[in-house]
């Protein structure tokens, strides 16, 4: 399993992605599920992904060897809209899957599904958020639901909900991001670390802060632990039963 | 849906349940989860149920015309151990599962599945928690795993992950259950006011406090309005980024 998330904010997008892969409880591996590509400088490009192992790899492959290819129609340096990038790679993530449903089926049956969230921002348009389901089809942010997520997303849910508008500062929605990932983990052994989490500065086309947290990570301990300090003495504060 | 979540703590137990049903979204319902049985003095039993209705209602009315009928073999006053009874209510819940899966899969394989939570005391033994499955079979709550969910549980289980442990107050126990319940509901429309919520003391065979809290609830206000502040005030305290 895998969990991501994703916020637009006015100010800019904050991505956050888990690294832990499981095809059993006796395969468990550690798979960076973020992605940047080396675009052109007009442009900052960031992919999330969830689901099959090999479909999210081959669309990875499929989109940088685009890239790499002058004659290419489409690819993330030609596409001159964010959308456009989306219906791209939502095309290229079904043939993939087309590519090898056939032998799914005939082998038991396995799901080649895959996810994406999509991020950025193309000079002279704004930063957006995309979600990217497994048919190809693709999905905006909004303002009133300015969150996406991908992968095991119920247990960091609640967190966002509360805390995540679009007004709200960048680190602030990082840190946010942050906790919904610690829930996440504690809920679910499928997700694991290293997180990895990113901060765009909307018209900046390049990305202000990239970091990896391993397990045991100062900061992260440290930030979980004043979460759940926190939470115990909003505990305690809580108004008490009236027979109390 | 249907969220429910009970809770076996050393000093006693404690239940809590939404009241919404749906069978789309056109078809919303209020109708209660949490069931108190009329037994003998020397007994408390509560069950929680989550899943098909028309199933939920057949076990608990044939509980009921059992524990009315004196000739009954099983019942909720007859049995002696509450592990029996959880294995009675799985007996019944599968066998009018059964009885429907004909039709249920003649007229378009709708689920006929339910769980249950059986929690209680009889005298002599000790305050107990199951989960029955709709199979049938049931697993009991243990210290290092207190709590029990059905229904809608991954929303509301990362809050019951960080505070419950068997060793806290039945007070503090029963604020993170309607917190947890407070999640739920903000996560998902489908899981909905009234909640009820009962607490029972270990030895005391009878219930020592049943609340229900209908939208608006001045109290339940109070709680999630704390709640959200606590959050909030939490986040701001968090330690910062490096570059902050």
């Amino acid at each position: 399993m895998t969990y991501c998330v994703a916020i637009r904010l006015d100010t800019g997008l904050v991505f956050a992605s888990d690294s832990r892969t499981s095809a059993g409880v006796d395969d468990i591996s550690i798979y960076s599920k973020m992605h940047r590509f080396e675009t052109t400088s007009n442009r900052v490009i960031v992919l999330l992904s969830a689901g099959n192992l090999a479909t999210t790899q081959a669309v990875r492959n499929q989109l940088q060897r685009d890239l790499e290819n002058p004659q290419a129609e489409r690819s993330l340096n030609v596409l001159a809209h964010l959308d456009e990038i989306a219906n791209y790679v939502g095309d290229i993530s079904r043939m993939i899957q087309e590519s090898v449903t056939a032998q799914a089926e005939q082998h038991g049956g396995f799901s080649t599904e895959a996810s994406f969230i999509l991020g950025g921002q193309i000079e002279g348009g704004p930063h957006d958020l995309f979600l990217i389901y497994p048919q190809g089809n693709y999905i905006a942010a909004s303002t009133e639901k300015p969150f996406m997520q991908i992968g095991e997303t119920k247990y960091g849910k609640p967190i966002l909900d509360r805390i995540i508008t679009a007004d709200i500062r960048l680190e602030r929605a990082a840190r946010c991001a942050l906790v919904s990932m610690d829930a996440a983990m504690r809920s679910n052994l499928t997700v694991g670390p290293p997180i990895e989490l990113l901060l765009y500065r909307a018209g900046a086309l390049e990305v202000d802060h990239y970091m990896r947290f391993d397990e045991g990570d100062e900061y992260l301990i440290r930030l979980t632990s004043a979460w759940a300090e926190g939470l115990n003495r909003t505990f305690l504060e809580l108004p008490k039963f009236e027979w109390e």
